[in-house]
């Protein structure tokens, strides 16, 4: 196989020259640039990339931390942040942390042995020292933990408009089901926001709080099988996100309870599938591309040195469809 | 930060017995290789990774080409594919190829230069040719090229299924919805099951075809539109996906089409949406967990230097639900 020093000579420039060219680094004339692409082309070479991040001291490759990547909401913000990193050269490293704890650790260990240029931080786990102690760049999404920068959307304006839609609507037994609140995450302002929202206006809502462990629809049904057992006037319900909000259809379904008929419902983030079930889904949309675009440019930023902006909230929008 | 000298210095053994114990080779004893995992950690020594992938030859990071992240069937395959990697100590490179086939080639180059030490092939393009030239690693999904190993489940039997069930439900105005049959995927001898089980009892199926392109819900609900107004008679539909056949779901409620009364719907896949949608979906279940450990055992296998099996068919099963 060509090595870089063949390309060098068949090139008539030093190995420097071609270095720089691969690193895009220094100055090279468009010329000299051409004839090395050409040359390296003809002689099929192949830079081995382990060597050239060793030298760079860059590998090029970014880590996602999510819980898994089975959740569609998680699955549209990596497919988003993939397409964007690509643009820039990164490619993304899958880190599905949910199920083990001691995994989330090995990711960051990968962080602090070079393995990754930086990290996108997704989890719900509590141990957040772990992060505070990297030098490395990082950034979270919906999370401020020290000065790591985030991005987030504006959770509790997304509480308010849903309160609003309910109100307007008509309901009066209102209830909120959400992700655990003892999770340190900017998105519990969505039931702030919410609750506040109905509070100013002489409504008391149910707030139903998931366990810890409630991450798949088997507990989600569960849950909100106790809930419309424990209040069977409820009218309107507003879920912390889509999938839960689906899991709602459902179960009001089996039951016989109509939908929007008995009982109005708004779901969060506006996935795919909000459109496709029946009741297509009145939600909250979080736009998922331009806060994955965002944290790209963010981490691009950290991992070149650069000074970046700490708080990146984004504007969310009210989507009306069937369920309302 | 602490180097490999200090940690052998400290531990009382040579810079060689140090790496053996990092890289599990050679004969060490469990008294050394526990004092030297105790002094690491006292220390805090971070071995730099990007140096031992360079020196052991190995990254332990796997790609996974897919078209994209963003469709929960691939989104379900990559999560089980990470779960059983993970076990063996492989990170999982995302690599969404679909909308550029440069990208592709690109990540075909990557394996090339060593960064990742195999890949799970799971796209859709043309390009094959490109895969057969690599003397790396490769395990592929659905798709036989060369002589590289691949998984894939019972698709035929999966298509006598669907017709059984069908025309057992008094079914006999057919149709069956597919992607692109252009593709050399063993995905479509769904469709050869389907039609030959239909014909062996005397009905002939309409079979629609998608292009190339059609890969998002807006193309699916033009397709299945138009599919409808041609065929109103309709009263049995194959789709060859769960995410098609939840369009097909949506467009039928949106024209009043009650399913199943007048029309009965079979899925394939079985992804965690299917049992979520109303009505729930009858679909044929692939067995996707099973799936990606086998391929990810056959990989593993590959990247040792062993033989393995070249082909892996996996049974599907029926799950009937609330379509048909």
């Amino acid at each position: 196989m060509a090595t870089i020093k063949d390309v060098a000579e068949k090139a008539g420039v030093t190995v420097t020259t071609v270095s720089r060219v691969l690193n895009n680094r220094g100055y090279i004339s468009e010329e000299t640039r051409e004839k090395v692409y050409r040359v390296m082309r003809e002689m099929q070479y192949q830079p081995n990339e382990i060597a050239r991040s060793l030298s760079r001291k860059k590998t090029m490759i970014l880590g996602m931390i999510i819980p898994t990547i089975a959740h569609p909401f998680f699955a549209e913000l990596t497919n988003y942040i993939e397409k964007h990193a690509s643009k820039l050269g990164y490619k993304i490293l899958l880190c599905n942390s949910r199920m083990d704890q001691g995994k989330e650790k090995e990711y960051i260990d990968m962080l602090t042995s070079n393995r990754v240029d930086g990290m996108f931080m997704s989890s719900h786990t509590l141990e957040v020292d772990e992060y505070k102690k990297l030098k490395q760049p990082i950034i979270t999404f919906d999370r401020r933990i020290a000065d790591i920068p985030y991005v987030s959307s504006e959770n509790e304006q997304g509480g308010i408009y849903a309160a609003e839609l309910l109100l307007k609507k008509g309901c009066r037994r209102i209830a909120h089901i959400t992700g655990n609140l003892g999770l340190d995450l900017l998105s519990n302002q969505r039931t702030n926001g919410f609750v506040k929202s109905l509070r100013g206006r002489g409504v008391e809502p149910i707030v139903f709080e998931l366990g810890p462990d409630v991450f798949d629809s088997e507990g989600y049904e569960r849950v909100i099988t106790e809930l419309l057992e424990q209040y069977p006037d409820i009218d309107g319900i507003f879920a912390s996100g889509d999938i839960l909000a689906m899991n709602v259809i459902k179960v009001c379904m089996s039951k016989g309870i109509d939908i929007p008929g008995r009982i109005k419902l708004i779901g969060y983030d506006d996935i795919e599938m909000a459109s496709l079930v029946s009741p297509a889904l009145t939600t909250i949309r979080q736009p998922l591309e331009e806060i994955a675009k965002r944290a790209v440019q963010l981490l691009d930023g950290l991992i070149r040195g650069e000074e970046v902006q700490h708080d990146n909230v984004l504007p969310v929008t009210l989507v009306e469809r069937s369920t309302t």
